[in-house]
């Protein structure tokens, strides 16, 4: 066995590897990581659930349960599109946002993922060549961007403002890649409680992108982790409970159960559903048969409607916390948004701040968020950052935006004494009309929370 | 909320695929599945591992303890590389394949995947561009074929014989890549209880293949799946055992736990790892924390060392009563490996008979089996057809083998008095030597298995 390793030819796989790796990069908030998860850190950064206030020695026991009488089952290997029982509670729990057999949805068109990310992952593979243009937010979700890049798509960002998606700015933007000669396979959005911006595409709105959708052709990717997570009451219908075709509907467990398991799935046409299946079958086989009967049993046995509203109550409770302590803390020429469900605030920094330069400075002084740059595939966003209200309890959100507040007061004092610093944000896209997230003018932010 | 469904641009979606679509069809193994799972029919075809034989009582118990002690973590998102402790027991689970500290292995350069396919479709997405040539073994594992297929890279196969992968065949196929103008980007191989051959790479023969990829500054891509499956004493050190460079060791918990799970991982150069895990957390974020947790328990505090030992006497029992039935009752001119481990034989017709054609009459007879063109990418394999004998208890294989020999029988019959039939199996690729799977002329089985 002898060592033929020094002094191979196989050292550097530079020349070696496809060429949709050289535009991965790591994510910067998956890199903020190592950093925040040190104690004295108050992370404003991470999207993670709160996922202690679940009952987990109930949950415990029916994984107990479930692996003693049926693992024969649930340790095997499964289908590939997903377990039939689970598809059908999934079915169950996109009736709460409308979609329902009345607008077509079934089980037979469920495709069970590895969490929404493999979801949109799926969507790129079975629709996105290099050079193809998806359109998407203005910021917009930092994994669906990962996704599109990994596919070498051009993202096209459309300005969001605090009612969502700016209908006008996705006609121009259809008329801007018309021009170019080139078609938008589809648009990318995230209608409710958007990651992100932390607004809701209102009423009238969803209405209008569906129409302009329809007239165009365009096929809607609609990601919706936290439909379920609204603070004012009932969740407004998705845009897919309004359209029998179009729309390719993104779901998870992650945010109403437990990221741990990784469960998502795709309602798609059912042309569609049958490439994503073989897609999926390529990529992983089938999902897991445990963490799937895990999820069926959960949304068979246990109160899930009720664990729902215990976390909407706690999400809301740190938005509240969030909101004020912003309102009380933050220095003049601060901005930002008021999530009415969800998990993050879109904060706007004085003008000639810059969040990713500041980040530094900010872990410095134990506080962390995500700089707005990550949100954006062309650069933009320097100007912007995001914080996240649903990890730390309250007292823990207030002291962090206390330690923020601080360090953005300490940027304006510098940048007032030695002048110039970074330059404004710039515009992401040629047509981002003012008072849009993507530029630097004019923008008003809503009053304080209800 | 208009229905805008009916009468849109968007019933067909024909056009608007990427690309990989159009080379996606469904896997003709799991198209068998629904037919297979009736209970009448005795199926030879999947390769489901015999999870029974696990003590599910206890497995239930670890998991509540599991998740009521951390299911905080357990239930929550993880690092996108997969858990450091889980990442140390694949180390010590490698080291048994003698792949350990001293040929360089580190928990470090370990990427923890969804299953052994996840890992196998990373390597694609990291290291094939369309039209890129690979090399496989023909026959070839089909769950990899469709990794290929989907990242549109050109399979060129290299023949097997008893002793596994041909090196003079491989130096053949490097040299008709090079003379195309191409270049082979990686060798893709199961050195151990092939599936679907069930040959084992002899010792010999590995030092030669490894010599011929470093020469050539080929990259080689172990799969070793059944590598702790062997029934004669000790396992055969791995190919990366050998060398600290140039090998990518994909390893799954699929066949030594539970594929329900779907924990597997890649051991790569330090370089690639680190692209791995950025294309890994572009497409699930990251593998599932409670799956990772269950393994890292159960490979803890758990018998797995006697588990394992478990079923492989399992699997060898009824690996004898696969090859008794076959030599006791196969008609003369059928043909067939003896696979010294893992789950698979790789069984030859008579001259003149199609297994895929047969396959109907065979399901009608209730018995079900893979035919051979599955693991071929070039529609090679017509005479040949896969058996497994993981999954069905001993007398069922007898019975199977029975059912199995009497529709060849009968096929043999009819094409003595109708006259010719389906012509003989042609060999896959121009350079197959006699004596190989792909070549209907000269191999003569080894004899009967210790």
């Amino acid at each position: 066995m002898a060592d033929r390793g020094s002094g191979t030819t196989l050292d550097d796989y530079t020349g070696r590897y496809a060429q949709r790796v050289q535009g991965m990069t790591a994510s910067e908030i998956r890199a903020l990581f190592a950093v925040t998860s040190r104690p004295e850190v108050v992370s404003l950064a991470g999207g993670a659930p709160f996922v202690s206030a679940l009952p987990l020695d109930a949950v415990g026991d029916m994984l107990a349960t479930l692996v003693g009488t049926h693992g024969a089952s649930a340790l095997q290997y499964g289908l590939g599109q997903g377990d039939p029982a689970l598809r059908e509670r999934i079915c169950e729990v996109m009736s709460l946002s409308g979609i329902d057999a009345s607008c077509g949805a079934s089980p037979d068109d469920v495709v069970v993922t590895v969490g929404g990310q493999h979801a949109l992952d799926l969507i790129g593979r079975v629709f996105l060549d290099p050079g193809d243009v998806v359109l998407a937010e203005g910021p917009s979700y930092v994994g669906a961007l990962g996704v599109f890049q990994a596919a070498q798509a051009d993202v096209v960002h459309v300005p969001l403002d605090d009612d969502g998606l700016i209908p006008a700015a996705l006609e121009e933007a259809l008329a801007t890649v018309t021009k170019a000669g080139k078609r938008a396979k589809f648009l990318y959005t995230v209608p409710a409680y958007h990651n992100p911006a932390g607004v809701t595409l209102s009423e009238p709105r969803r209405e209008q992108v569906l129409a302009i959708a329809q007239r165009a052709g365009l096929l809607v990717v609609e990601d919706d982790p936290y439909g379920l997570l609204g603070f004012d009451g009932e969740p407004l219908p998705a845009l897919r409970s309004r359209v029998r075709d179009g729309v390719l509907y993104v779901g998870t467990f992650s945010k109403t159960f437990a990221p741990g398991l990784r469960v998502g799935w795709v309602l798609a046409p059912h042309a569609v559903r049958e490439k994503l299946v073989i897609a999926s079958e390529a990529q992983i086989l089938c999902p897991s048969a445990l963490a799937q009967a895990a999820v069926t049993t959960y949304f068979t046995t246990m109160p899930w409607r009720e664990q729902i509203k215990t976390f909407r109550e706690l999400y809301q409770e740190r938005r509240d916390a969030l909101l004020h302590a912003l309102t009380d803390l933050m220095p003049a020429g601060t901005r930002w948004t008021h999530p009415r469900g969800g998990f993050y605030v879109w904060l706007t920094l004085p003008p000639g701040l810059n969040a990713k330069e500041m980040l530094p400075r900010a872990v410095t002084a134990r506080v962390a968020y995500v700089p707005g740059t990550g949100f954006y595939a062309d650069g933009s966003g320097t100007g912007h950052l995001r914080l996240s209200y649903c990890f730390p309890p309250p007292e823990r959100i207030r002291e962090g935006v206390r330690r923020l507040a601080d360090v953005i007061g300490q940027e304006m004092a510098i940048r007032r004494v030695f002048g110039t610093g970074a330059p404004a944000d710039e515009p992401s896209v040629s047509w981002t009309p003012a008072g849009t997230f993507g530029a630097a003018a004019g923008h008003t932010p809503a009053p304080d929370v209800s």
